[in-house]
This record gives structure tokens, sequence and C-alpha cells, in this order.
């Protein structure tokens, strides 16, 4: 089946980019020597994860416990999550896991570290601990190498766990300097540092000039966006996912409604101005968004889309787009090669 | 169980109040003579379906042909899809639909009247279509009386149609101008107007100073957000959803990070500062969000949360925070009574 004849809106994969872009930086990474645990919150797809480990990943980095489960389920054995995982519940299916597939946490509070231990204690395993710091998102993260090191000390010292090294999103210059002064401040205790994990797909190709990175997570990568294009980490012919929708209404010359709205691209703007490149009618404006509405201004466009007509999406951020859909269609060429089933979203908790 | 011991970031529906907003606008509605039509694709789930319908709709309204059959499947028996619904694969699985159970449909062009009579001649049924108009929204819909006239004109005297009058979102004086105008365009032809259908939860409570309204669709009112409590048609104990979130990071001493972000309230801003209230700290300020992460800032609360603290959300917009879970979780007085999947979420197409 061609993929002009599924019904809209749809998420459509190309997979020769796909597999281009998964190749692509598993080579870079490889030749800097740099470990490569691709983000999988971008397409939840346990088919996807299996091909970016068959490339060449170390494993996988998921953003939560019912993420990781699904994985691991779908047979990928090395998973990071890099999220303080709290509450007696989630460190008891933490444990669960851990007892199936190496797991690796994050922590970034003595209370994180606390429940880790108690959790592993219990389970009697040893669960790898990193210490979050920030350089600069300011969201999760302590922001002192001195509090990093106290963290990294409570860890090494606390039965049940192993100081595993050092984790930040996204990294710069001041993320390489943060790590030599966290390993300064441990050196006379003699621990040491494992591991250094950056992420983030538009710094990705920066990642070798990083001195301390060993590991590194992308996730956006895989499918790339409108986001991704603006911060020149892939281009235009590389952008693997798009949704293609159908023209409802064209209420004035103006004016275009889409059958694809807030749900199905969800309201991220990513810092852009409108929701999203309409690839056959580049002059066209993705002013607005209702839930099953998209809002288009193509008074710009030297032809205009006519009612019934197909029209071929870049989403400004595709992670929460892949959130939205139960499965995504693979196609070659425009020809439907599979439906694979988004099977760690709705993992809400 | 008490909600509190559920896992988070958890949607919580309160039974009582939810009751309280479906009973609230029947009994207004009803007073006023007006037919109660909700839209669910606020809630997608076939069991609070069943309790609009009980307290007294006449049928509900769903956004998608996908979610109409859902509610279909659940026993709902008369349904209205306010939306353009074109292509030969969807006009298809609408006149399966329409074999089952009452469908009436919208059309603001002779594309989709077209589309409709051939599927309707083919499937040997007839079709109820209604004229959707637009007097404010700027979306789908007719500019002009004189458009709505003609559109009328040819599903009256279409094979297979029937004229069932005219829609619009939302309403106000222009709107009942507007079909008055209509009518008077249609009154030498002898095609009457059957119904007209208004819509939107933060004007319901004005639905009875229309002159020309015979029915009406709210969907937000059965849970209510923070963007309808700024409309005032809620009051803050009346809002029946909640997401309860818990604190898992706090970096700094104004900062605490939130276990819920975009993949769980989703962007929707509605117009709004900030992503949602914290009922346990008013003065919190839900400034930013990551996928799963929500960020707050404390500063100004008189005290802080801690870290593994629970906290309780209302959303921005909680239409597409139902559709962000695969159940809603239904309590009363803290007692969780009943875990309902969001049956029709994921229906895409």
């Amino acid at each position: 089946m061609h993929v002009n004849a599924l019904e809209t809106p749809v998420v459509v994969v190309d997979l020769d980019r796909m597999e281009a872009n998964i190749e692509r930086l598993q080579r870079y990474l490889d030749a800097h020597h740099i470990a490569n645990r691709p983000h999988i919150k971008t397409h939840k797809v346990s088919e996807i994860a299996r091909k970016q480990v068959a490339a060449g990943a170390v494993g996988i980095t998921c953003q939560k416990v019912s993420e990781a489960e699904v994985m691991a389920d779908a047979g990928i054995e090395d998973l990071f999550i890099p999220y303080n995982i709290l509450g007696e519940a989630k460190l008891r299916r933490l444990m669960q896991l851990a007892a199936r597939v190496p797991v690796q946490v994050t922590a970034d509070s003595a209370y994180a570290i606390k429940g880790y231990a108690g959790a592993a204690q219990q389970a009697e395993l040893t669960l790898p601990v990193l210490v979050e710091f920030d350089t600069g998102m300011h969201r999760c993260g302590v922001p002192s190498p001195a509090e990093a090191a106290a963290l990294a000390r409570l860890i090494a010292r606390s039965a049940g766990l192993a100081f595993n090294g050092l984790m930040t999103f996204p990294h710069n210059a001041a993320s390489d300097a943060f790590v030599r002064e966290v390993r300064g401040l441990l050196a006379a205790e003699d621990i040491s540092i494992p591991h250094v994990s950056y992420g983030g797909t538009p710094g990705m190709w920066k990642a070798h000039t990083r001195t301390e990175v060993t590991e590194y997570r992308a996730g956006t990568y895989v499918y790339g966006d409108r986001s991704i294009l603006k911060s020149g980490a892939l281009k235009l012919e590389q952008i693997a996912l798009h949704v293609i929708t159908t023209v409802v209404s064209r209420p004035t010359v103006e004016r275009a409604i889409l059958d694809g709205g807030s749900k199905t691209f969800s309201s991220d703007l990513g810092g852009l101005e409108g929701h999203g490149m309409i690839l056959e009618y580049p002059e066209a404006r993705f002013y607005g968004m209702s839930e099953e509405h998209g809002h288009v201004d193509v008074g710009a466009c030297p032809r205009r889309p006519e009612i019934g007509e197909r029209v071929t999406v870049i989403p400004n951020h595709v992670c929460p787009v892949s959130n939205l859909f139960d499965q995504v269609v693979g196609a070659r060429n425009g020809k439907v090669e599979v439906v694979w089933p988004v099977a760690a979203r709705g993992t809400v908790q």
C-alpha cells in the first residue's frame, strides 16, 4: 500500500532515512570512542530500539521506569534512566526490573539516594547510580561540583549502590570544567568517575569537542523535526518522520484547515514561529491549532491547496507527536513496509 | 485505596463533582428547553458518556469517526460529528456507523456534501447534515448567510442527505443574527432549519440568552480546568479533574521539579500564564515544562515543598490531558472507586 492510501492524520516514518540517521550518529560516536546510548523517549517503539542496539549502541536511555519495563520486555538488556525515581511503589518496580536486566539510575539528592539504597539492599542487588549535574538547563541536577562530590561520596559508601559517574543535559564547555572539578574533589578519597554521560540531539556533532564525555544520549536524531532542522543538526532530506494530513476546509481564500491539531502535533512550539512546516506549501503559515484542526494561512502560496488535498507536515517537536499516536507507519519510497505499535507510550507512571 | 497511594503522575476524577457538573448543566438546559448533546472529546470515557445520557442528554458529540465508533460500541445511540468527514475510507466507516446508530455530520463545503451524498446513496441510507457557520472562531464554517443557505439547498436536494440545521462554535449575538438571515433566505424555498447547535463551556450559562439555539454542545464542563476557572463558568470547588504529581527534585531553594511535564499536561497554554495551578502551593509559579519534568518556582511560597511530597495540579486545558493518559481514576472523598480506560483516545483517524 502507498502511504497516500492511508487515512489521515497519520505518522509516517521514512525507514531509509531513519536507518541512515541511526547509522550516522553511531559511526560518529564510534570514531570518537564515545559510547552511544540513544534515548528512546522520542520513538517509544521496541523495534527501533532494537535497530539502535543492533547498529552498535551499548544500551538505551528511558525516561521512566514504565518505558524501561516495556523495553526490557522487548529484549533490550542495558538500560539507563536519567531520572530521580522516588516512592515505594516505583522503587519496587525498579528493583524488579534491575533483577532482570542491567539498569542504571540517576540522583540529584540525598533523598533519592537513600531511597535507592534501601530498595537495593532489600532486593539484594547493587544498583549503579549516576549523579545529575546542571551547567545550563536549570531543571534537575546539582548546581555545584561540591554538591556533586558529596552525593558521589554518599553513593559510594551506601550499601547496595555503586557510584557510576556523572550525567547532564545538555552539554557545554562548563560541563567539562564541572566534571574535572568533581574529579579533583573525589581524588583524595580514591573515588573515580566511571562514566560521564552527556545528551541532546542539537549538540550531538559537538560531542567529540568535549574532553570528559564517555557516553552520549540523543533521542530526536532518529526522526528529526523542525527544531532540529533549525539547530542545523539534521538537514531537510534527513528528516525521517512526517505527519500526513488532509485539508478538510477552505472557508476563505487565505484559510486552510487541516485534520490535525494539538491532539496530533502537540502544542510544543520549541521556540519556533508556527506549528509545523508544510512540505508542499513552503509559503503556508501554520499559525494556529484547535484539538483536531490545524489553522493554516495559505494566502502567500502561489498555488493554494484544495479541499481533500493531502499535505505533509514536519512537526516542531517530534517526541510528543510519537507520544500521541498508538502506532507509526514505516515506509520506503512511499510504500508501507510495517506498522509499529508505540509500545512505550501511555506508560505514564 | 486512597488516591495518595497511587503512583504519580496520575489523573484523578472527583466523581461527586463530575456528577454534579453533569447534573447542573442538564438542569439548566432542561429549564430553557435546549437539548443537551455533550462533547465527549474532553473525557473520551464510555462510562462518562453513559452518565451524561442517563442524566438526560439527547445524545453526544464526537469530534472524529473513530471516537464515534468507540461510543457506538459502548451503547451510545445518537451521535453528532461536528466535522467535515472526507475521503473514501472515512466515508465508508461513517456509513457503516450510520447503519448501526443515528449519526449526524457537518459540512462547510460543497465538496464535503458531495462526498456524503455519494456515500449515503451507495449505503442506501439518509444522512442528516448540518451546515457549519462562523461568527467569530475563524476556523471552519462558512462566513456568510448566503453561503450557508446555498449549502443548505445543496443538502436538501441531494439524494441520500437531509438538511438538519446549522451549527457553530462558539456562539455570540452575531450567531443568532446569522441564523435568522439564513432562515429568511431559505423561507421562499420552504426549507426549514430543524436544529441550531451552539457549543462551548465558557459560554454555556449564556445559552438561554440566545434566541435561535435548539441544542447545546459543551465538553470541558464535565471536568473543568484552569481556563474554565478563568472564564468563570465553573468555580474552584467544582473542578473535577486533578493531576497528582510528586516533587522529584529541589536543586535550588526556589526551584521544584515535578514528575509531570508536557507528556502529562500537554503544552496548551490556553492563553494563561504558566502551566497549571498547584492547589497546595497557590504562590508557586509553574513556569516551564520538559516532557517529563514540571519546572516550578516556589520562591514565593511561605512553606516550600520537599522532595517526595505530592502536589495536586489543575491543568490549563483538560482535554489534551485526558488524551495523554490511557486511564483515569475515579474517586470519592479521596477513595478510589473505579479506574476507567480512556477508550476513545488514540483513535487518531
